[in-house]
């Protein structure tokens, strides 16, 4: 069996690793992870049978979603996707990979993270690594100059899961765009009402929107005296503020990138400042900052763009800040993020091998981000003919995992299933009533369900009922049959009306959610 | 630029490729196959500027989806999920790419058709190829031994995207499994009853339900004496019937695969036959096919699932029919395969460059599939726990094409959002109130829509509403504003109610979506 004989081999190797890394003195982890190797491998040679048993596992970086997970994804996108409806958007879907070259150049260092396909003879493919360059190429190819789309899609990074914990190497993203020319600032603002939309709406606690604009912070630096060729690096460093000191953030500027300590100083001032339209206003007039013509087109319309969240009645989350400083290279005008101000977050996965670090289950995330990209589509257009553009990124992953967090806090159980009715019986033998009861139901639209048993006993249906969270039972037996009727209990409360109708059922079931009114004077609540 | 360096010396192979075919009298479409590739290569070589362009395109076999596929795809989706629901069927995912091994011998020969992710150092991984091996994981990996789930996610497939029509190499399945130890034929017979509910509410047409069951074949074959190895081959021969005659099926079998002409006029007879429950009465009678164990088996339980279809109300579409035979190897029980009868049905794409042929415009379709699978996940179990399963697969991307030809026939317009009014004005500088009107209405959840442009033309805003479809314009205008109302005009009557009042527009949007009734006598009607 080669396969044996490979493995075999590997685990030699492995074993040899082992000897070297203790010999070493390796640490203690790095053992740990070999062992580990060389065990996995262990088990690719299967039992004393001598069979090939597979390494029951998915892909590293990668994991399933049960059930439980699913119905907490799908409520979350159901509340995302009515927003994205709510304001008019279309959707598009594009494949999974892409010709290597669409994404090359895109993303700068951290192009060694995507994933490539094997050449298995024929075009280079890479899997996506966002929504953001495969919009862009599905712009420029179909010459579409005028759309507002949202895109929800697995995207993919070789990220190393294992340093960045909590992260995994493929991830939904979950993208709104605005494309098109048109009037300053009324689709960037409908940007930043639709993340106001969606975080009060998801009710994750308070939150807050900073927004700042790419022009300001290369004005702000060009005045502090920051030399053309270090906007990039120091802004990636004023980027750090979020997570690191001011102090830090400086020695790194002076000690590391080689900025003149009164340069950093004078950022330093800049970057502390926060507000509203007033603050976009006093800058204007601030006699440095106003030398840049960048910077002044920035304010103005951070002015602007405020008075459109006055309309919109969004102000009190968004604050104009100038350490905002994402990192993406393409943005080209206004920049906004949004996070969670509650303390005691907690917004990473909680039952993966990557475990979050307790330093990070108490820090407060990122939950949205974007901005304006007006060069992006140009790139790939033959003629450069630029589409301007700005969207915004939910971040999506981040709040499934705070969803499941609060699902797991609550009491209440997360129903897996819709299932309405249970048609169930109470003597042996009833199978075929059944069959007829649930089709009448399932004809109706009812969502029904029956055991796949011919007699299964009265104890373990209600009990299947109680797990899953099915509201009502239908419930035949020998008398109800003679009579024509059917029992209806109400699992919860155990209140049961024995002259009910089949017909009765579906009228009932089909016409409230939330309460059953049966014609006599009983009623039955029934909570769904 | 060794970029370009790399495309030229390409081009210049290119060059002597096409110069051999043409001396070789190559067939025309060889050589226009050969100058596509040369064009495509010069392109890449960009514009006389030397800039470095673009090919855009998506991935061979792969396509986009557009926002009026997506509206049609999203209506498909919401059909069929909601029979999965109404079932009882919760849903998970799994992730893109499985460990390699993982799929190594779950699929035979057609193995080859797997993705396989370039080696980065790591693991060795491929995209899934279906869904039924990675759900097959997720059960083992999780000892799950009673689960009812669906699964609707993309899967890839190296197929020549030119060799069979219509067929991409990303494509959507859409399963619904029952895993499970239960009475026999019960969940079988859901699932059939789940494929006619879709393709009913669907609207495709008339369709059939083809059923057979694996022992009932393997024990024809054995009484016709067709030796044992030769099952799997005679199998995929009979398989061959929905599209070739018998007498071709016959040549196969006695010419290619060896077999004697008297077991292939046997099997012949039999696999004629079609038929219900009492078909499968009399062959239970018949001298020789009573003779196998494993036949009578099949055929047993062929008459408990009639019993069952009869109480699912659902015999007028099911056929027993001895000639189907799916491929895959993994099935252990009955199968079931629906197909499209009307004549005319066009199932291939319209829009790639793999246009349809002229022969398969015409041909009937495959829809639905599946059958039973007790074995499989146990090839995962470490201790080869058997979990029995029965499942079906929807045809979904096929539907989409029927859909989508449909659209294309049919004069309504796919609308691609569902926002259900406009707020336009008819002067200029209206672009604060038009931000006011339309921030009530998202609040109050009315799905509304503005132009980014501080003074639109009605006519512009007017024509926005035809193109896409919003039923209702709420305008401002000087007059209105001073009256304190909105005027609200349905676009495809140009009918228009002057006094009302912008609270009255969200009370009329929220209550009703197919007609909209004034508090006076007034009565507007449109239609959503």
């Amino acid at each position: 069996m080669a396969d044996k004989a490979r493995v075999q081999e590997a685990i030699k190797i492995q074993g040899e690793v082992v000897r070297k890394l203790k010999s070493e003195k390796a640490s203690k982890e790095q053992i740990d992870e070999e062992v580990a190797k060389l065990l996995e491998l262990k088990a690719q040679l299967g039992g004393d049978d001598g069979k090939h048993q597979f390494v029951l596992k998915t892909a590293k970086g990668t994991r399933d979603y049960n059930p439980k997970q699913m119905a907490i994804r799908e409520k979350v996108f159901n509340t995302i996707i009515g927003c994205f409806k709510r304001h008019g958007a279309e959707t598009i879907d594009t494949p999974v990979f892409e010709l290597k070259e669409t994404l090359t150049g895109k993303y700068g260092e951290d192009s060694k993270l995507i994933y490539d396909l094997k050449d298995q003879g024929g075009e280079l493919l890479s899997l996506r690594y966002d929504l953001t360059v495969p919009f862009a190429r599905y712009l420029a190819m179909n010459k579409i100059t005028n759309i507002k789309r949202y895109h929800i899609a697995k995207v993919y990074r070789r990220d190393n899961p294992a340093m960045t914990r909590g992260r995994y190497r493929e991830f939904y993203q979950c993208d709104f765009d605005i494309a098109g020319q048109y009037d300053a600032m009324i689709p960037d603002a409908e940007c930043l009402k639709i993340v106001h939309e969606i975080l009060s709406e998801l009710d994750l606690g308070d939150f807050r929107i900073k927004v700042n604009d790419r022009r300001i912070l290369d004005g702000m630096f060009a005045v502090c005296g920051v030399p053309d060729e270090k906007f990039r690096t120091i802004c990636s460093t004023v980027d750090k503020l979020d997570k690191m000191a001011w102090e830090d953030v400086k020695k790194e500027m002076v000690n590391e990138k080689g900025l003149s300590e009164e340069a950093a100083d004078q950022i330093g001032e800049y970057v502390s400042m926060q507000g509203g339209r007033d603050l976009a206003e006093r800058l204007l007039q601030d006699p440095k900052m106003s030398q840049s013509k960048q910077a002044c087109a920035g304010l103005s319309d951070i002015k602007l763009l405020f008075s459109y969240l006055e309309l919109f009645q969004v102000t009190d989350k968004v604050v104009f800040d100038l350490s905002l400083a994402r990192g993406l290279d393409y943005y080209t005008g206004i920049i906004y993020e949004a996070v969670l101000t509650q303390a005691g977050v907690a917004p990473v996965s909680n039952e993966t091998q990557q475990g979050a670090p307790a330093e990070e289950s108490v820090s407060v995330g990122s939950v949205a981000g974007g901005g304006r990209y007006d060069g992006l589509v140009g790139m790939f257009d033959p003629k450069g003919r630029k589409v301007p553009c700005v969207g915004v990124s939910i971040g999506i992953e981040r709040i499934f995992s705070i969803m499941e967090q609060k699902a797991e806090a609550s009491a209440e159980k997360v129903r897996t299933t819709e299932v309405q009715v249970m048609v169930a019986s109470a003597q042996k033998n009833l199978l075929e009533e059944r069959l007829k009861l649930v089709t009448e139901l399932w004809n109706a639209g009812i969502k029904a369900e029956v055991m796949y048993k011919k007699n299964p006993k009265l104890l373990s249906q209600l009990q299947h009922c109680e797990e899953s969270g099915i509201p009502l039972v239908a419930i035949l037996g020998e008398q109800e049959l003679k009579d024509g009727v059917v029992k209806l209990r109400v699992v919860a409360t155990r209140e049961e009306v024995r002259s009910i109708h089949s017909a009765h059922i579906m009228f009932v079931l089909s016409h409230t959610d939330t309460q059953i009114c049966l014609d006599s004077n009983e009623t039955l609540k029934v909570c769904m």
